[in-house]
């Protein structure tokens, strides 16, 4: 850097989604009381975040600080990366978005469903061409990934240049003939790269990826040789995926059909963004197909991931209206199983096969699907051509973001420089030194229906306490002077197995027990007898059928 | 066979667990009104089956006829074979059991827990030595698999002979030296083999499979370049996998220290029967381990499933009382990670990863675990050896057991002679003939603490509505004579996340108003208040958070 900086000013990389984890990517750069956020990704539940919608980001920090916000950057438009947008704004108000023109097209359309458009002032971005962002200077160098308009971003300073790979791999033959721009990459490492935050996904797979156009050829092969219909299923953000679906189809004389919501969006802005071409006679509507015979239709649907409401399980379930699964089918699996999926996938592809389908996937025929994350080798060059004085691996778990470290000691950096933080982790950095000086609030937000951020810990402990064992319900009256009993205590049960009529009067039995007994102790406070019986009735069930349901009593006094 | 069968009569091959599923092995072959029942295995729960602790077969068909139960035929000692044991003697009574020594040995230590050693006349069976097994004539071959004393079991009758094979690999160079017996699978195919049940797991994965040994030579690389102390975990079951850790321990000069129940529980049982041959100063106790330099320590650990309780879990969270991980551990996951486990099996690694170890899994190196079941050719060497008339592909799922149907129609059988079969059906098999000709009682029965089959589907959809978005009581009470309210109504939630105190005032008013409508529409009768209540009180919270809590009205009557 030309510039001197201040004494004593220091730039802070604070990531709030991230890192020491996967998905719902954000990371906050600050320099002198502003801030830059790079992405505001969220992830989707795991099966132990009960009835939870989407997992964002917890960014309070960012939201009470709002006016030292200057921007949001997107680094590219997978969901991980900009799906919690719309609660960003919401959080944070009116906010200067910057991304390319796909990302913004992207996000155009989420904002639109969220009602937000006024809520963010979209500003394109171009790889090549710099432009301010916030009090950095931005410089953008596009890269390869499984979608059009991902790019790395430079943020200059005086303090040195922060560079955020975003996601990548180095395909030296995209479908879209745009390579990775690997000499602006060793132009920025000339000027001086001070921090590297570089996506760690695929750090502990080794050698080079395979090219996305790989993955065209084995379509053509499987069009060509099966027998019927071809059924493939991707990523709906998966736009070169879909390209190529779509040349091998006119290729090999087939029409295309879209089946699914997110697919059909994904297409609509990818084509009228020019990021898409095919023949008007190519894609033909669901209801349509059948003017086709069987060996020239191919359907392109969403579901990959068995997602009971996707089109390929409506299918796999014979419940969609318009595509029936037959004998003759070949079903493509176009995709990697995210992991927590293998047992709806493996459930899909059950009732596929037994509807009378081919099914082909990555473990049978790894050629089907190429990752969009750069391996070992590819990170190793990334870390070469940029020469970074500290660097700080990003996405990913922990052992991808330590495997990542370890590979940057393999080319020379010092172990002492590398930084794998956790989310909330502050590291400041100075133009000679760096360290993790503090933390600040992060973690996870749930969101539940319109709620956001009402669901905490506390009641997901609720619902997997429920969910394991079930409730019973035990309602008591009692007389408010002497806390005896009046009429038959009712017992409800929900979700409890053993709740045969034997047990039940059993339960009756403790219940006027417990209150005798209360009684006989002149207990009369409510909060006192509803404890009392709990107590009295869990422990009376777990000794008959070693099941913990939840007791819950509830005291009427007249 | 020599003897022509009576005219009439027939064979009866009923799968009631382990065909279109996986696991819970049970297949019944019945002749003559005598019924031999083959393994009898348990699944393990999967995430929508919540509360379950185990799921059986629903053998209700065999409990009904225990009368004609002549035997129960154990082909090996994994829990998918003989989980359901102790279940099915309870519910079929006393029952001649058949298996190798080491089955035996395994299923004896789990009948002493059930107290059930008395509900069963255990029979040692022999490969190579013919015994009757009810109405068959019995023959027994043993194979390679992931544990000893595993058989193929051929049952002669005067239909024809019927070979079931258990899960089996053909591995020439096995770690005890006991090879498939080959010549013995040919000789009964030189019989003739009628019906042959094979095992399909592996039918997808092409070629040949790596021998257990390969498993070994690659454990000793890992010990011997380990900068400190190794912990492998494995499958509790896999004797063989615990006796190679144990040879490479003893090769490296490391001692062993054995850590988690069913590990130690096995491995007594194995070592009893010769099947674990070990120098004695090898095996250490966890807590003498530090008696003995960091890199001479190894520790065989269960847990390779991320179960929460394993001593590798606990390891992981810092929890277990005598192994702590350390930086400088290697922790080598010598298993694969069976579907459903993949989010707790990266749980614990990304914990293990933070602590400080470098953590080994087949994904980074495949040669640190060998599936114990054959792969395609392998399946297809053992359909040319039996050239059976008529086939079932059983254990795995439905794509596994198609594929496996592909390979043989691959070697020359008839497709109609091939018969893909759901748990319930009834495969009638005459001397010339075989069809499916009708279907029994078949299904799932799930075990929840001390309860076998309380817990019914209606009892899992309660619990996963409750999973999904919690608990809304509401209790009210009111005049018998007029159905007017009585004071104020009680609303109690559990698991719901919008539960903030304006809505729960918003609900106690739309109680107020539910009641008082029925009121003055002069509704008294209890249960008409209640189902009122629910429907006015849910389209409240649903309008209000687009969330679905169960409802649960109670009105008390005073």
């Amino acid at each position: 850097m030309s510039t001197e900086a201040p004494l004593g000013e220091r730039l802070r990389v604070i990531p709030l989604g991230g890192a020491g984890e996967i998905g719902k990517n954000m990371y906050v750069i600050e320099l002198g009381g502003e801030m830059v956020v790079i992405d505001a990704g969220v992830a989707f539940p795991t099966a132990d975040q009960l009835g939870v919608d989407l997992v964002l980001p917890d960014f309070s920090y960012v939201a009470e600080r709002r006016d030292r916000l200057a921007a949001l950057f997107l680094t590219h438009g997978h969901e991980d990366h900009i799906g919690a947008v719309p609660y960003f704004l919401r959080a944070a108000g009116p906010t200067r978005v910057y991304g390319t023109r796909f990302v913004l097209g992207l996000l155009r359309s989420k904002l639109e469903e969220h009602r937000l458009l006024d809520a963010a002032e979209l500003i394109e971005i171009e790889p090549g061409v710099p432009r301010a962002i916030g009090p950095f200077g931005g410089e953008f160098v596009h890269l390869t990934h499984s979608m059009p308009g991902c790019v790395a971003v430079a943020l200059r300073s005086p303090v040195g240049t922060v560079v955020h790979t975003g996601d990548f791999k180095f395909d030296h033959t995209p479908i879209d003939g745009r390579r990775t721009n690997l000499p602006a990459l060793a132009r920025l490492g000339d000027g001086g790269v001070h921090v590297l935050l570089a996506d760690s996904t695929n750090a502990e797979v080794p050698g080079v990826p395979a090219s996305e156009r790989s993955v065209g050829q084995e379509l053509r092969r499987i069009l060509a040789t099966a027998p019927g219909r071809v059924v493939v299923t991707t990523f709906a953000s998966h736009i070169h995926r879909m390209q190529q679906v779509l040349q091998a189809s006119y290729a090999d004389g087939r029409v295309v059909a879209l089946v699914g919501r997110s697919l059909n969006r994904n297409f609509g802005i990818a084509r009228g963004l020019g990021e898409i071409e095919v023949p008007d006679a190519t894609v033909v509507r669901p209801r349509d197909l059948d003017e086709h015979p069987a060996d020239e239709q191919v359907v392109l649907a969403t579901g990959s991931q068995g997602e009971p409401l996707s089109a390929l399980s409506r299918m796999a379930r014979g419940e969609h209206p318009l595509v029936h699964i037959r004998a003759g089918d070949t079903v493509v699996y176009s995709s990697r199983t995210v992991p927590g999926n293998e047992l709806a996938v493996n459930d899909t592809i059950n009732r596929l096969v037994r509807a009378g389908a081919r099914v082909i996937t990555q473990e049978t025929n790894p050629a089907i699907h190429v990752s969009g994350h750069g391996t070992a080798e590819n990170l190793q060059v990334m870390l070469q051509l940029l020469r970074p004085r500290f660097f700080v691996p990003i996405h990913g778990e922990p052992r991808h973001q330590r495997a990542h470290a370890d590979l940057a000691r393999g080319v020379g950096l010092d172990p002492d420089d590398i930084f794998v933080l956790d989310n909330g982790d502050v590291l400041e950095v100075g133009p000679r030194d760096a360290e993790v000086a503090g933390r600040v609030e992060a973690g996870i937000t749930y969101v539940d229906g319109l709620g956001v951020g009402d669901v905490v810990e506390g009641v997901l402990r609720d619902r997997r306490h429920l969910s394991a064992d079930g409730l019973v319900l035990v309602v008591a009256t009692v007389s408010a002077q002497s806390g005896e009993p009046v009429g038959e205590a009712e017992i409800v049960t929900r979700g409890f197995g053993a709740d045969d009529p034997e047990l039940i009067e059993a339960t009756r039995v403790e219940v006027e027990r417990s209150l005798a007994a209360s009684a006989a102790e002149r207990v009369t406070e409510v909060g006192l007898l509803q404890h009392q019986l709990h107590d009295a009735v869990a422990a009376l069930l777990y000794r008959r059928t070693r099941q913990r349901p939840m007791v819950l009593p509830v005291v009427v006094e007249v």
